[in-house]
């Protein structure tokens, strides 16, 4: 951490914090610039951060130095983690597609959109029995019916399932129906809930929030680390911006940050990162030639009755063209789908 | 809602629009313009969200005509509605400010910091004994311990008091020993969350998240007051934006277009909206002046010593200073302080 | 300057760095952290900024430690500065209220406008005869015509001028007929723009751009003043964020922090900050209470009619009322107008 | 374009408005809803811009049905534009590669760096004369000086050149010197500037502001078309957003959304995109991917000298690396480097 002291600051104001940082089992390293003294403070950075030296006399600012997340970082695993869910592997050389609705409607439609998914090369159904909706007069999902659904469909089909939990007390509920539990942007910082997936023994994909950073993204990870579960997956999904023509605004530079900074897989989500699917395919060979593990992508065989988000849905025909298309751009970058 | 099609849409495209809509028990009218065709919707506008019409064939794009919240809309109820929290009312003639540490971190503490508000002429006392924390290596909060100092110096001091809950499975507790229930930032789409202080009898105070607009925010209060729960007055706190020199960015237009949306009550929360202690007096008598009802303000009587956001908080005699300031500007909207 | 070395840098990669900053004649002072190596780059920062450490093997960032600009900060100069403009002075007690149309539509209507304004207790006339327009099929402004009116309307009322420039041809010719030349949000990058009217001689109202922070704003003044015009001052007229409710969202928060940073005045623009005639009013009355030197509305006597942005010009009734509600506001910050 | 009235609007309010449509020559067509009546507005839409319906009393909103732009537009012309420069074509099966520094700094640097991008297989070479700088203290490029050395180094390579313009007084000048004119993102609103080089008959390149949505590019990029140049290469470069690990955020939507909305080629900036040299190869990939038709990529031989922008600059050896992998990303997309 570093100090950076006003200008003019008092050799008092100064010694009194030299004081502090001593006083908390921590190194201090002064040096007299030409406009500025700064302090580098050495020792636990952690230790550090429960210390607001920016509220001391003479302090202009304060700069960490590491970054605030460490069991997620590459520093503490060089390596890249591969990620076992159900029968699949995220992280590996394939490429891993979750394909499936917004929301799980019925028993027959379910079917219908897993065996057109499955056909096409998906591996992993997805779908929602928890729905978060901005509006409260809006479908919320079909709950415990909507899991049982999906654990059929998923065992009929042969394909490994994940689903939304918007509320800790639903997590033991669904952890019993699916494969892998899904944390959607809203709750990227719902920290109770990212403690509970923690203790629980399931892999996460963990959505990163519309207006969170990637660092935050990290840090939300961190917690479930923490608390001994390190199968996660992150997903880009988008952020908003002033752009207004998309929903969100994928944000493709995040897939080699996050590559760079973490050894946890990334998936990219372009259904919600474009809000149209128009742009779903081109947006989705972009990901993959960036470097992503596996996309989330919603499919509904008959979006013109979808209950939600049928705008932004490949239909089967489209969902087909994307596979399609996707496998010579995986081939390119040394990947398989 | 208005469906406008694309240039050279077919006759059958359109026809098939114009029957699906009928056949939801809804009226058309067809305009034919210079350059495209549109189609009024006429109906139940809830019914017609219900159906995705952007996907069908000839559709450019469809634009809703209404609101999509109702009840905590003025024309659901022109008039300011009053909510009376504890000992106090917000919404009437008096700037309810509410005033306290961010964390409550001892007994002895929180009743120093309460004094010293109490004195200079806070009404509302605050503090979290629940913290939603970006890192898992920082202070979580007091749990039950907190609730139960609140209780106490909120009683000692005869102050009404308001502290956040961050999980459904808490908020009996927190009833049992607070005034006010306030959602948090992180929260305001945490759904389940809404929906159960919809049903608890506590006035809610319910914050903008930072990636929220308005009208989300709207959504989510109707959440609460379609549980039933009429009491809730809403927070600015600032949003986030690219400019970097402050945490957030205080939004002072919300404060008059809130206003104008809606008959609830409105609070401004300095301190997140700005980051920064030294720029909460002039900021706070800014949201005064544009018609606020009431703030909530980080007080701590050695943020030096503060566990969590000391660099926001302002001390006793800041406070005091504010509170000064405060009053003419009050006075000269019109308010009292 | 501070440069940070990743975990496990080699010591000759350190060391070279070293000798690159000893060459360039200046000093290094090296602290070795428990994580990390961070050097200390002593002397002049202008020197620092022109090599690219980052780029250097084994540098993870490079942080600044002096804010970039120098002229306009209060370091450089501890006092308010004061802005003759015309007839009146920008940064003393009285909060001065710069008003007028859009765009110069005509002789009569501007004649109108400026009785209007006057008669309220503006003193300040704003009209612009150069439009940049999103569309070319939009008004683009009278042109010399228009300044001609303008001059005229000034002589004729008593007040002083002031128009936005946005081609450096044009600055000769704008320098003649007003008082101020105003440099739009578009053009607050426009480097070359700002070189000319810092050599010319007139006062400037640089307004900040919509996407552009606080401190590039104060670089932008810094080439004003650079070139010897020391007669700026900076406008806040509401920045670009994801709320589509208002126009833009008006940085209040700008209006302290430029105070705290820099000796200039600051007035703001609430008919860009809103973009929303209804929400102008308390919009002023919050910015005159954070701190503001002055405010430039918009203005229209008959906004039925304007040529373009109608819809967040007050018209001459409001006009009035906003002046009569801010006197007490002024007041109540020890201020007049 | 569609006008909703709010809810309870007298009759003659709605007559009044509905006299003035007809009054400029339009029509209208009333449709009274359940809870809200729209008007609709038949006629020329350059002509119902022009009346700010939003300030007659009773409207609610004004909802344009059109897209403001024409000759950019798909509709206008289905086709794709091919855009010859030089001896290049940029919008056909070829992804043109624009490669070379930021600035120009010498003639012996500039045929250096020529040489390799040359090498690798670029086909246009790039560099600053004049720069945009955000800090008067910078270095502002070698101005006709620097012109000169790329014209020779450009003619020495066979490489078509392309440099950027900031004053529309320079124009005549940097036409004589170079293959094709860079608009920067900073002068994406420069509308004088626009209409000048709309004038003038060489290529132009557009970058997208960082403040700016696609619609306003494409609203900038019909200024130039409206002036009768049809020569224009869109250039995406990321855009601002809260994230602040990267300079910006590229928005990869905007290559498949531009495609849809306009005939112009689009070409794709990685290096202003990221800010981030380490991130430009993936991103790069990820733009070809998505359907761009060529980049603009800031390589510079020894980027640990350059006088700016070292740290978004690829050396040789990582420039030739990029092309490399672009190979089979363009193959597998149906295009060729």
């Amino acid at each position: 951490m570093i100090i950076v002291l006003r200008a003019h600051t008092s050799d008092a104001d100064r010694d009194h914090i030299v004081e502090k940082i001593h006083a908390m089992g921590l190194q201090s390293m002064v040096s007299q610039g030409v406009e500025r003294t700064i302090i580098g403070v050495i020792g636990e950075e952690d230790l550090e951060r429960m210390q607001p030296f920016e509220v001391m006399a003479g302090v202009e600012k304060v700069i960490p130095v590491l970054a605030p997340y460490k069991l997620v970082s590459r520093e503490f695993k060089p390596g890249d983690s591969l990620i076992k869910v159900g029968r699949e592997v995220i992280g590996a050389k394939r490429v891993m597609v979750m394909a499936g609705p917004c929301a799980i409607e019925s028993l027959e439609g379910l079917r219908e959109i897993a065996a057109a998914v499955k056909q096409a090369g998906a591996t992993i159904l997805r779908g929602g029995a928890f729905k978060p909706r901005t509006s409260p007069y809006s479908f919320q999902g079909l709950g415990e019916a909507g899991l049982k659904i999906m654990k059929q469909v998923g065992a009929e089909f042969g394909l490994t399932t994940v689903t939304e939990v918007i509320d800790p007390r639903d997590l033991e509920l669904v952890s019993r129906y699916v494969d892998m539990i899904q944390i959607g942007a809203r709750n990227m910082q719902n920290f109770n809930l990212l403690k509970e997936v923690g203790i629980c023994k399931k892999p996460v994909l963990l959505k990163r929030g519309m207006m969170s950073t990637i660092k935050e993204l990290l840090m939300s990870a961190e917690y479930i680390l923490k608390e001994g579960n390190f199968d996660v997956v992150l997903c880009e999904r988008g952020i908003r911006t002033f752009e207004d023509y998309t929903r969100n605004t994928l944000d493709i530079n995040a897939i080699p940050a996050i590559k760079k900074l973490s050894h946890l897989p990334v998936v990219v989500d372009p259904s919600h990162g474009t809000g149209k699917w128009g742009l779903v395919i081109p947006v989705s060979r972009a990901a993959v030639a960036a470097g992503c593990d596996g996309l989330l992508v919603e499919v509904h065989t008959r979006p013109e009755e979808a209950v939600s988000d049928g705008i932004q849905s490949l239909n089967a025909e489209n969902f087909r063209r994307l596979m399609d298309e996707l496998r010579p751009v995986a081939a390119a970058v040394g990947r398989e789908i």
